[in-house]
């Protein structure tokens, strides 16, 4: 086990109408909150009226920024940043899920900033003086809420890139599972699959002796399996929609990925090319990345890992790691596509004309992954395997 | 799942030599330390030299409280008061096992209260202010590191008692494995048996519906069985000492209670009453009195989860759950006996003598439990059969 340290400060406020208790998380960080929030949805489901009527009741003054989209563009960042400066925003509230959540953090790190805010996803500019936040989520997906990581997307230059800092995890988050109970099918699968990958992507590494990280990190894959296909059916289920709800937060809040030297975060990285060119669900291009990926790095280095995957998570009882770790990686795809995920890139309309850009944007930095190292070529075979 | 607040504030510096950056940690709050640690043994194995010298090289004072007591006393408590008041001290700094840090959160909430501070433990004070505290941990067990809580012995009443606020949490909890290579067999196997109790006492509810915090427990326990047995022959074992140790830390900060009315922390009062009289090590009184419990309160209500415990930790395959539940017991019990822990009371030269005082001083506040309902007869019985 590595050296680590281990910082997961949100305090979580999780349940029915905890939003009723917004007023005193906000009012220690001031009266001006800047509200963020998405497409309508929060105004058809009573939960815009209810937190202008909280918010009020506290005495608390409201900026609003609406129509941050899915893929939370650089340009929502930067009014965000404007309407911060312009009434002097102290904190800035975030409802919605985890593109919402990204693009406050985003707007967060660049209110103090002289320069333009895609400056610190091109590392140009370093994090310095943040402004606090706090979220309601609304969707249980990316881990955002008790995070301090954000990705942005970059239309003018079909980039979609990373940041992050500590002080950039929210002061709180309110997880109320049935703001999730309207999320649609798509949307619901699509998060399932994408909390099981950021389980994936600190599982999967070389690292010996993490042995408690890794049992933690099977106990919410097999969560996420058993109330993944229970949702499909039942939207409106509590249990599960609240399983999966905390199951999303402690998926990456950092726990799993502890004394390990590093994830491989290769998938996200093929799946930010493809969705930043064809603005797909991240979560649905996991779905056909993934098993794709597990396939590919299988050999006689990567088989134990992916064999204890197999057994520990599907029970599967092969004893030879390298036919174990097939059958396991089999089982995760019809996982998938029994939550109408989509197998195949040609699924969802996409085709190999752009494999070549998608796998130099992916490696633009040079070999990706950790598992193991992919380089372009690597990349390029793994979309093509995928199309 | 019950609805809950999860806060988690405590950073963990994990790993090989963390105590150098310890410096950097404190000095936010002050330059007057209270150093306070049990015996001298952190004298003999270098860490006490080493914490004097990288506390030196950050310009910190300090002041000592040594000595300190396994089931620490109100007089050390008293004694730490007395230490921070007459020298204006800043920040307690706890070296040591939970006794150590139960004890320096005792100090922390009496510095600024006028009265006794074992009024906190009979309920006669509220919580208000309090010292910043951080602990360095050099045995795996009471989870004290990374929570709130504390227990204190006042041996004038014969009572041992429980008191705690999040505000208690401390600051940064240094844990270097390294710490524990030198803690004996007893102790080790008593620290196991106390991590598996707090993950028994959140996760043996009749609460429904909290897989992801089940399974996660369950990873935790196979966590214990697995390296409780390779210690026994291997102290030196760095994977299995800081799986451990994390272990220790996870088992209770919270986490695997999240979602749940509350736990059933019955056997750990009848330790309680056991150890106030006796001063057995609390790892060893629980060891023998799990399996008792675990069999008394054994019904058609508790048998499911009983049987769940057997089948997922111990892989049980048994389809009935009593007659699971039964196996999972037994093989609890030889369990901690394969680990030299005590199977009966008489084991340790503990005779029925003291069983009804023991039994009403666990029921002093009425009956106990969650999981079933113990009144002073049936704490009574569970005392005699532990005989």
């Amino acid at each position: 086990m590595k050296n680590f340290t281990y910082l997961a400060s949100t305090k979580v406020l999780f349940g029915k109408n905890r939003v009723a208790e917004i007023g005193k998380e906000i009012l220690p960080y001031g009266k001006k909150v800047l509200l963020a929030y998405g497409g309508g949805s929060i105004k058809k489901n009573g939960l815009y009226a209810k937190l202008i009527e909280v918010l009020g009741a506290s005495g608390i003054e409201v900026v609003e920024l609406s129509g941050i989209q899915p893929n939370p563009r650089i340009e929502s960042v930067r009014e965000g940043i404007r309407l911060c400066r312009e009434n002097d925003v102290q904190f800035i509230l975030g409802v919605g899920g985890g593109s919402v959540i990204d693009c406050i953090k985003a707007i967060s790190m660049g209110v103090h900033y002289q320069g333009d805010a895609w400056d610190f996803f091109i590392r140009k500019a370093k994090i310095e003086k943040v402004l606090p936040i706090g979220s309601v989520l609304t969707l249980a997906a990316t881990g955002s809420e008790m995070n301090g990581n954000t990705v942005i997307s970059n239309e003018s230059t079909q980039e979609k890139r990373a940041s992050g800092h500590d002080s950039l995890r929210p002061q709180f988050s309110i997880l109320d599972p049935t703001y999730t109970f309207t999320v649609n099918k798509w949307q619901t699968a699509a998060g399932v699959v994408d909390v099981m990958s950021h389980i994936f992507e600190q599982y999967f590494t070389l690292d010996k002796g993490t042995f408690v990280q890794d049992a933690m990190a099977e106990g919410i894959l097999k969560t996420c399996i058993h109330y993944g296909s229970i949702l499909l059916n039942e939207p409106d289920n509590y249990e599960a929609r609240a399983n999966l709800m905390w199951a999303s937060s402690l998926a990456l809040n950092g726990l799993t990925g502890t004394g390990k030297l590093a994830g491989d975060w290769s998938t996200h990285n093929i799946e930010h090319e493809v969705s930043a060119i064809y603005d797909l669900t991240h979560g649905a291009g996991l779905a056909i990345l993934f098993p794709v990926w597990m396939n590919y790095v299988l050999d006689e280095k990567t088989a134990p890992k992916l064999a204890q995957y197999s057994r520990n998570v599907w029970g599967v009882s092969n004893p030879d790691d390298i036919e174990a770790a097939k059958e396991g990686i089999e089982k995760t795809r019809s996982f998938f596509s029994s939550l109408n995920m989509p197998a195949t890139l040609a699924d969802v309309d996409i085709d190999g004309s752009k494999v070549d850009a998608m796998a130099e944007g992916a490696c633009k930095y040079g070999a990706i992954g950790m598992f193991k190292k992919l380089d372009i070529d690597a990349v390029k075979e793994i979309l093509i395997k995928s199309l």
